[in-house]
């Protein structure tokens, strides 16, 4: 006997190298996460959007020229202050469900299943999308600056998809481990850079002297209307769509869940503020407007800000970087929360049970395989290219946030009790200022693709209502509190398939002996085979077999005009259970067992093919067993 | 019961559509074909070299200006004189072999099995470049001249090949019917533009005036060398790859099938003369020269001709058409006889048993799968554009071709008798002939890529030697001569692994008690389900059980720290199996038959993995048996 107990531990090590040990269910404690991991794992989308949210922005401004930067300021406000009431509302949602409160969660259980999905769905799609378009948007910004790397765009973000996924299912320690450095050294430079900027703008009385001035502004050739307003509001508003995966993850931080959960937060979306203020201030002062990206010469609003403000040296260069990098994991987030999500569905029903299941490192491995093969599905049919994608995106969240806060002011007003009132008032002006920036991104992008993400959903509820379906109905088909039924036990026909006389044939047959007095060998007729076959059947099996006082086997030989050979067998064994009402069928299938993989390209794989044909073909009373024969060869 | 049986005919039907009903082998003399369906099934490959080969001759002297048409004439008569020699040689093979002698028969029969081995992988080799470059070459036609197509270029190849390769699978027959129509055109447009253009030629003294006039001559810029000639001569001798399929085919014609056989060398080759002697006459007679095809204003020569002989009217358009079709269709030839190769080697172990199977349509079905895939992988990995393979093609035709008429030497040798000593001479100036020409070819196409079939042969060759290796040390390793073993026939144990109780268990337990005394039931340990099914198993089992007076199945209950469900189950049985060497143990895996495949998705798919596991891990006295459990939800 080879030792293959020694295969079996080498092979798990391998896969260890790759993906680490295993983590036992008591090493949970140990897996969770406080604040500073925090930051990497579940903060990335929101501080990212710091990047481009307002570089969106400002976008829609290029027609107002110089005209356009005015609007930046009030529109950040706006922005901000939508920002601080998501915080405060989320806030309250973390302390209500330290269990751990997504949309879905809170949405379910305050107004009802029809909420729940409808927020599971918008919220599916949303994390979908921000994985791709994050990791495109990273790339994006890398092939810019260095357009050598043009062709390559999808490989450069099927990789990056390939390391998040690989990193994610390593577990969620090692995640905030991976991305913590990149993480800090990219908020470190903007927060660097702001305040560098401020104290330059303050020294020179608010009208600071670029050190490499910004290319200078278009002409005016657009005016200002409430409709161009709206849309670069919308646009600034991708920024917030990072916000609910903390109170979703909960359960990922260390005791006091809440608290620590709760200071993550709050750490987020301070530093986003900051950013987002600072920037709103200094592009002006410094007279910055975005350039048109498809034009030559085109610059980010970054760039052009930290090359205004410090010039191109090594901090440039630092925070270039750190920015490239920050918006190619903005994904993790998406990776962070969806298979806690799919998890939370899958536990009602209403995705496969395979969500519900912690991995070997603790996390939910199959939420983290599906979003990777959907991002990966997306970024493959847009090539790596998904800007048509953005405004598909933010409706999904901003519908999530709407139903989730409307969900809080339910929970707070069934609650009751002191300080209740206070809570649903702050949840209700959440909820309002979510419902109406919903509205606004749905009218803004519609024509540009929402529309999809509006046919998407209802799609998607139907397809989790289609898995609950199911599920009922197979649990009610063998759910069962009968005790197991003894009678009527009669040993199985056994029909073996055999091409000829071999080790192989005489180890099934031995089998077979064990199992049933009636024995059927099938064999189709195939030329010369067939007569070698017959003429040895006496000496190799009757003849032993009535010494041993064995029952004998019953030779068939099966006819194949058509050169079939899984045809007849099939046809066989569904023709003996149609005549045999009150028997069950056992066919055995003899396998060779090959050393190495290649070697399967040289056997037939006709065992395959009768044992699905037979299982799907056959009913309740055809078994089909497999006999290794274990080739050293 | 379902009427399973319905289903089953259903889906052959479906099948049926595309690829026609299955032939019964008696069929099989209907199947044959005339020398009508064998041009376009054996010939396309060499009278779509009429449209190329003169092409690529006049390339390669494109430098010498009008002077270099004079070459044209010469090099024309060496390859039609070559072309007669192995014309004349492979009509002694068919005589000799009239159950179908290819190179590899040849070989194999008369030189030994290095030699066959060695024509096999360099006419595999040959046949894959064949049908990927012709396949290419016609698409590249097209796109050229409808160049708002040139991005589609792949999908266009591949579209070629599935519909070659979905014919060839439909059978011989069907295959002569499809391709009759455009080869028939191809070689009357051919013809009738020879004929007009003689016509006109010897009516205007040998100096015809162009109904449209050629662009003019470039500037004389290079000087005749032997190397420039000899390269010419060898692009123009691309014209010779598709004579060995007829000769390796015999036994896909009619009665007498030698006799059809010759008939159909004898029009295939005597067509592709006349073609080959009038293009090379009218080109010069016209002013024509091959124009630069990387450059704009590019056209083909054969476009040239026909506009000069007559005009750009109908006849222009459906010989343009016709060309275009045939150079697509030019890899049929390659299907046509890499199926049969592939049988001939197979059928001497050298390759997969598979290939040695005719399929439904009586055709080596796998031969046909093998070349499709490879030639589509080669496709997709040069996009579509093959111009680059070129180089690596010919040689191994030829190198087939010279050990092909060595072979014939050796035979008539061999055989003696009358006839046999002219015989052996004109087989012999074959040998002399294509080995010349290979060594010309190799040399010529050495550094542009010969040398990848140099080093491909010997990598093929050792591959089908480790081939037959493996069959033979399998074959020794499971022949027996010795009658079934009747002794130590003891029941298995079985091992069955439940999750809860249901009635799939149910059903799961009853067949359990069918087979053996011995039942361990497994439980990887999992929360609440435990406690439960614990609970249930005194009332549900083991009551109903002493009741029936059936031996108590032992509950197993198996922790499992990582969570893990599938490896202690493995583990549990590989133990049983090294404590007990002396029984055999039976795993019972009860699986849900769902009845639309999307509901796979919903359950999981452990039972494949245990399945899978056992398998590998598991020794001789090792066997899974499937328990389907037919859903109707």
């Amino acid at each position: 006997m080879r030792p293959r107990s020694e295969n079996w531990g080498k092979r798990v090590n391998l896969f260890d190298t790759l993906f680490g040990r295993p983590l036992a269910t008591e090493e949970e404690k140990a897996e969770r996460i406080g604040p500073l991991k925090g930051i990497p794992i579940f903060g990335l989308d929101a501080l990212s959007s710091a990047a481009y949210g307002p570089e969106a922005a400002l976008t829609m401004l290029i027609a107002l020229g110089m005209a356009g930067a005015a609007y930046v300021w009030p529109i950040t406000i706006g922005i901000v202050i939508l920002l601080g009431i998501v915080y405060f509302s989320y806030r309250q949602t973390i302390s209500a469900y330290p269990q751990g409160g997504g949309s879905y969660t809170v949405a379910t259980e305050n107004l009802g299943e029809g909420a729940g999905l409808l927020a599971a769905a918008a919220l599916m799609i949303d994390y979908v999308l921000t994985a791709a378009v994050g990791i495109s948007a990273g790339v994006g910004a890398l092939v810019s600056a260095v357009p050598s790397l043009q062709s390559k765009t999808l490989w450069f973000c099927l990789a990056i998809l390939f390391v998040i996924t690989v990193v994610n299912l390593r577990g969620v320690q090692e995640t905030g481990g991976v991305f913590l450095l990149p993480t800090y050294i990219f908020i470190f430079c903007l927060l660097g850079l702001i305040a560098v900027g401020l104290v330059k703008a303050f020294a020179a009385g608010g009208h600071p002297v670029p050190v490499i001035p910004p290319p200078k502004l278009t002409a005016v050739t657009g005016t200002v209307g409430a409709w161009l307003l709206l849309r670069t509001f919308s646009s600034g508003c991708t920024a917030m769509t990072g916000v609910e995966a903390v109170s979703n993850g909960v359960m990922a931080f260390r005791e006091p869940t809440d608290k620590t959960a709760k200071l993550t937060l709050t750490t987020i979306i301070g530093i986003l503020m900051v950013m987002l203020l600072g920037i709103a201030y200094l592009v002006p002062a410094y007279g910055i407007a975005a350039t048109d990206p498809g034009a030559p010469g085109y610059q980010s609003v970054l760039s052009m800000l930290l090359a205004a403000v410090t010039g191109r040296g090594a901090f440039y260069w630092v925070s270039i970087a750190s920015i490239l990098v920050v918006l190619s994991l903005s994904a993790n987030t998406a990776f962070a929360d969806f298979p806690r999500l799919a998890r939370a569905i899958a536990q009602n029903g209403y995705l496969p049970h395979a969500f519900v299941i912690r991995g070997r490192r603790l996390v939910y491995a199959q939420g983290i395989y599906a979003l990777a093969a959907l991002t990966g599905v997306l970024l493959i049919i847009f090539g790596g290219i998904t800007d048509r994608l953005i405004p598909l995106y933010a409706v999904g969240a901003f519908l999530a946030f709407t139903l989730s806060q409307a969900g809080m002011v339910v929970h707070w007003r069934r609650l009751g009790g002191p300080g209740a009132r206070y809570s649903m008032v702050l949840n209700g002006l959440g909820a309002l200022a979510t419902g109406i920036t919903t509205a606004v991104v749905l009218l803004a992008k519609f024509v540009d693709g929402a529309w999809i993400t509006v046919l998407l959903i209802p799609a998607l509820i139907w397809m989790m209502r289609g898995v609950r379906r199911h599920y009922a109905l197979v649990g009610e088909e063998i759910n069962t509190m009968r005790p197991v039924e003894t009678t009527n036990l009669s040993e199985p026909i056994v029909l073996l398939p055999l091409d000829r006389w071999s080790l192989v044939a005489d180890k099934a047959l031995r089998y077979a002996w064990t199992l049933s007095k009636e024995i059927h060998v099938l064999h189709v007729h195939f030329g010369e085979e067939t007569h070698s076959l017959c003429r040895k059947w006496g000496e190799m099996v009757e003849k032993p077999a009535r010494a041993a006082g064995l029952p004998l086997p019953k030779l068939v030989v099966l006819d194949s005009p058509y050169r079939f050979i899984v045809k007849p067998i099939v046809e066989y064994a569904i023709r003996q259970q149609q005549e045999q009402p009150d028997r069950s069928i056992t066919v055995l299938l003899p396998e060779l067992v090959e050393s190495h993989w290649w070697h399967y390209l040289l056997h037939n794989n006709r065992p395959e093919a009768i044992r699905a044909l037979l299982l799907f073909d056959g009913n309740q009373r055809i078994t089909v067993a497999s006999i290794p024969y274990h080739l050293k060869a």
